[in-house]
């Protein structure tokens, strides 16, 4: 028979058995964490109607989107997580209670051109908290927090959630009377990592036609550094020339000012005039997370306040406040920059169980015990030789393994070897059951993420 | 603005967020459960390359297939996740031991016509133990096992694992020098529990040509019911007169000796001579799983063993043994016979704590509190009437209510209220945890699946 190729399509992660270990590991941190903060799960469609998707039309999207018939159906696979959650909420909304929080975490795609580290299938992991007209402060003032828990519990400690108020942006326009560039100044504004701060004066005058005056006041503004105290001084030094300045600075204030109750601890939070986020969707507070020792990743969290999430399906206002983390890219970035913990079990099992008897019953019995335990146990009863099955618990990396031969069962005793330190006890099975999970415990201790 | 309506493709299951939470649970015990037997989670794209999904061809499949063209490339969804299965393994072969264990959660996409119960998006639920080679049957014998329980935990009772052989039926007819129709009379007797043994009699002489003796052996042969025992005591009186025979009745001996020591119960396990299963895949022991009081939901956990996973993309033998749950399905079914256990909670949280002061900081940082021991904490700070906010967590179901106002924090005490018994208490904060983490143990102990 000829034989297909076996291959998987490029731009479309496929893990081997210990990375994937390692990724369920961050998401089952990412669901627990989500949940802690009152979201609930949803799982909606990978795929919708083409048009609904589309609602908002054009520009990269429609590009990038798969979008095939089947029958008589224009249909086309979710680009994002943002799109179903309004089409969510404004076709089931007498069934939720505002506000409404979930968290998804799935995939989605975009035909993007192939390259390293771009993915056209990847997973998303949002969250999201709408509310019904109004949505309190205090939910943009919660999310760093969510963003601290949830890198923390994964191990990390050098990262830092950037947050901004795009009122504070737009009130600080309508000052210089530059509400109508503003746009083209803040795409501009967005390069100063990049080419720093006299080129980015340079670009404001000549392609955005600033005065020198002008470029001049928006360097002092986006200079504005220092502690949150700092920053917070040095902005009211701007406050009663416009409303929305003002607004955006209070709920600034706000934000800051509940952190320490929330758990943030100062070091991991920085208020940071040049974000700004998607331009035209966010309206409030907006945040970015990145990796003090690997800037050149960009963030790894983002997100922002918004005014109306579903305006294209229906006329009610609903305002809403969330984060994405690009989960499938962060994951590639970890491993390339070697931050995934290589110490913790990626194994398939705790323990292999090798049974040196005819009768397996007395194996079989133990592994059964071992389950009853919460310990992943595997038996190995293939016609290999005793060597070969100790290679492969070695090349799996599996802790634990245990040999039950006549002896052992006669005496009611288990044998059993640690992997790692090459250790071998003989004890009842209680007491190998209670060493497993004293070692088991030790071994998992670690962070998933270092840095 | 003109709006666009909001949809969901029929046949694509999208959950309220409290059933979407018991879809969670079930979800979590499978990845559990399968973990305890040594599987690792895999993961693999919902696209792939048409020709790669299609290798095998033809049939049903080609004809349900999502697929579609982006740039040059011809795609396709996934219509199970037994080929992607057979393309990981013959592509990372080198990098996989063996036995493998893998399981897989995952959406599989099929353009079936729509009609209730059906899905054109549906979750497999897989596991699927390849060998190289060779494979042991004993991996055969577990696996009634994992079956077993995987639905005992999530509290299912009435169900019973059906197991057969494929050699014993192809000896039989072996002996019967049927074999040439096998197929056909396989595809007849499998309409016996609709038709019964008059009419499959029937029809074996009419539309497959056999004698009125050959019908009648068959019918004969099908009519072995009663113990474990006694069937296999029955088949013992076919043993000598086929190789294949002879050794699918021995590795149903070995199926059935293990049993016990694999721990599932007599009352949930028979032979069952009538199952068949896929007619040209399946090469050794097959299972079927169904629930007692419901038969005409059909087998709810299938199965069996197989001699070549991936006989389309490599010439190595890659013989293996796996089940499917058909996730999406069974929780479909198993919510329209309200078998979904009603009294497990489907909130988003489990304390909802409304601030009755200015200053939000105490409530803040007991919400931290309780978070970081683990309880599910929302804070409701939005401008609403205290009655609404009370009516948003009895809506939601959330157990307890936490009210925080100026004498319970000048008192060092907190108010709590368990929505269920209406009983409020004012404890310190720690008594308050304790309390709502017992609380909670109580409320979650029940099972997921009743019947």
């Amino acid at each position: 028979m000829s034989k297909m190729t076996p291959r998987t399509l490029s731009g479309f992660m496929e893990l081997l058995p210990g990375p994937q270990q390692q990724m369920e590991r961050i998401m089952e941190v990412l669901r627990t964490t989500y949940s802690l903060y009152g979201f609930t799960p949803l799982d909606t469609p990978a795929i919708e109607a083409a048009e609904v998707l589309l609602a908002k039309g054009g520009g990269e999207t429609e590009k990038q989107i798969y979008r095939f018939q089947k029958g008589d159906s224009d249909l086309a696979l979710r680009f994002d997580l943002t799109v179903p959650l309004a089409k969510y909420v404004a076709l089931h909304y007498a069934d939720l209670s505002f506000p409404f929080r979930r968290y998804q975490i799935g995939k989605v795609y975009r035909g993007e051109r192939a390259q390293r580290g771009r993915f056209r299938e990847f997973y998303q992991a949002d969250i999201d908290i709408i509310g019904d007209g109004k949505l309190s402060i205090i939910n943009e003032a919660e999310i760093p927090a969510i963003i601290y828990k949830t890198f923390s519990t994964l191990g990390l400690k050098r990262f830092q959630i950037r947050v901004n108020n795009r009122k504070i942006l737009n009130g600080f326009y309508e000052m210089l009377s530059l509400t109508e560039r503003s746009g083209d100044i803040m795409r501009t504004v967005d390069k100063l990592d990049k080419i720093g701060a006299e080129k980015v004066g340079a670009l404001l005058q000549e392609d955005c036609g600033l005065t020198a005056e002008q470029s001049g006041e928006i360097l002092k503004f986006i200079a504005i550094t220092g502690s949150n105290e700092e920053v917070l001084s040095a902005l009211e030094g701007y406050a009663g020339r416009s409303e929305v300045f003002d607004q955006g600075l209070d709920e600034l204030k706000t934000v800051v000012q509940y952190l320490g109750a929330f758990g943030v601890p100062a070091e991991n939070f920085a208020v940071d005039l040049t974000i700004a986020r998607g331009l035209d969707y966010y309206t409030g507070t907006v945040y970015e997370t990145t990796l003090l020792d690997h800037p050149e990743i960009g963030s790894v969290c983002s997100g922002g306040r918004y005014d109306n999430l579903a305006e294209y399906y229906t006329d009610r206002q609903l305002p809403g406040a969330g984060i994405s983390i690009g989960l499938t890219r962060l994951f590639y970035v970890l491993g390339e920059q070697k931050m995934l913990n290589p110490d913790l079990p990626t194994a398939p099992a705790d323990v292999l169980i090798l049974p040196m008897t005819e009768d397996l019953a007395p194996a079989i019995a133990l592994a059964t015990e071992l389950r009853e335990n919460g310990v992943r146990a595997q038996l190995h009863c293939e016609q290999k030789k005793f060597k070969q099955k100790i290679s492969y618990a070695d090349k799996l990396g599996i802790p634990y393994v245990i040999f039950l031969g006549e002896d052992e069962i006669a005496g009611g005793v288990v044998a059993c070897k640690d992997m790692q330190s090459g250790e071998q006890t003989k004890l009842s099975p209680a007491d190998t059951l209670a060493r497993i999970q004293a070692g088991l415990a030790e071994k998992n201790r670690g962070p998933i993420i270092l840095g």
